[in-house]
Parts: structure tokens; sequence; C-alpha cells
């Protein structure tokens, strides 16, 4: 996946969802299927001067959407995309600029998924992991997530 | 609890969390334990218009950890709260105002609770369950979170 994509995708998100933009999200890389992202500590700060965990959750929740968002829209597929459900996990206090990474819990064909969507009007869940690292790369908050991609 | 008292934390929360001034939260009302609050869709819409699941996240996370901090420091007990785990479920798609309620799992006696800081250097852990509504009063969505007072 190119640079140049996921920058127009990042530009998608800022235009669409106002606290993205707020909150600096910056989308680096998308290797197969690992997301990685960015955003400094300070629009995201708390009262004890580190990352407030509602930052956390909604930086993992966008991230975990825009991996399959991505993905799908790759493929000319733009079926809506939908949280469903997560478990949140805050392990560590964070003091400096954050890392995002998503990616789904089990391999996805994408290719396969996105004939899937055509040919049967169902929808589809997708599970995935996202996680907060500080600058350290240490772990400091986890997301497990449903997704579902909604029928037309 | 006042209401004069209530716009104090929110001015605190605005002056010390931007993100919660982005999201234009608003405290409206603490009736014994339970916190009733809202934000406006507008900064907290999404690419379908409806309600950003990130936003939903973040107005539970920090309302249920205001209703903790504003308890305690009602009793001039200016010990961190953090948020540890959360368990969240989107119910349904919403297009209007939020509206956020935050309540303890089970009663708490803050002024036991206020002595056991005082007296034992523990961190104490509590479950709360919040909800955002719809302008129907509809559940759109829930989350189960425990917070933890830290030890000084």
């Amino acid at each position: 996946m190119n640079r140049h994509k996921l920058q127009d995708f990042q530009a998608f998100l800022y235009a669409n969802i106002p606290l993205v933009g707020h909150m600096q999200l910056e989308l680096k890389a998308m290797q197969h299927d690992l997301l990685t992202a960015s955003a400094p500590l300070l629009p995201n700060i708390n009262d004890k001067s580190t990352v407030f965990g509602g930052s956390s959750a909604t930086l993992m929740t966008i991230c975990g959407w825009s991996l399959i968002k991505y993905h799908l829209e790759d493929l000319k597929i733009h079926h809506d995309v939908v949280i469903h459900k997560s478990q949140l996990n805050w392990i560590k206090a964070q003091k400096d600029d954050l890392i995002i990474h998503s990616m789904p819990c089990h391999e996805v064909n994408w290719q396969q998924l996105s004939q899937e969507l055509k040919t049967n009007n169902k929808s589809i869940k997708l599970l995935l992991s996202s996680q907060v690292l500080n600058q350290a790369n240490e772990i400091c908050s986890t997301m497990d997530a449903t997704y579902v991609i909604l029928k037309k």
C-alpha cells in the first residue's frame, strides 16, 4: 500500500470525523495488515499530564476501523463499517507521544472477503487487536474489538 | 450536589483535558450517584453522519471518571483516579445529540471510602456502568469499566 493513498485516507478521516483532527492522528504505514499510526501527547493529555484514557480508547477505535475501511476502499467496496463491541485494558501510564498499532486477530483474505460482500448480502464481522505504545515501545493500553461490515 | 460545583468541575475538565472541550461535554446533574451529561452531535459526528464510536467511548470514559473524582474532591480527597479496564457495546446508530449517564454498579459509601483512603495506603477499585442515550431516551451504547483510586 503506498504512502500517498494512506495520506488520502487520512484526509478523508479529518474531513468526516472532526475528533480525529483534534487528536492529530497521523497514519504512518500499512504493512500487510499492520496499521501503524501516531498522535502527539499534547492534544491527548489529561489532568495528570499523562495520556487521557479516552484518547487512547478513541485512537485504537479509529485505527481498527481505518484498517478495515482502507482495505475495502482499496478494492472499491464502499460498505459501511461500524464498531460492535470492544474490551480495553490500560496497563501503564504514558507521558510521551503515542504510537498506535492495529491488526486483525486472524488472517484476512481481502479479495475473498470483497467477493463475499458482492455475492451475498450479509454483514461480516471482523475481530481486531489494537495497542497504544510509548516511545520506548512499551504497551500502555490494548483493545480487542469486533467491527461489522454492514450489508448494503 | 449543587449546580455551581458541577460547573466548577466541568471547568476543571476543560482546563486539563483538551479533548473534553472539543467534544463539548456538559455536566448536567449529579443526583445521588447518577451523573447526567450531554454532548452535541456535530463535534462527535462520523462519516455516516451518526455518532462516532470513539466519541461515545470517550464520553462514557470521562463521565465515569468524573463521577468518582467529583465525589472525592467534594470530600477533600485529592487522590489520582485512573481507568483500568472497560467493556463496550454499541447497540444502535445515533443521529442526534448525546445524553450520557454514569453510575456505580454497587452502592458506594463515599464517606467510608474517604476514611479508608486516609487510614490505609491502598488503591481502591470501583466498577461503574455508563450509557449513551439518544433524544428518545433509547440506549445506543454501554460501558462497564473498572476505575482505580490510586494510593498516595
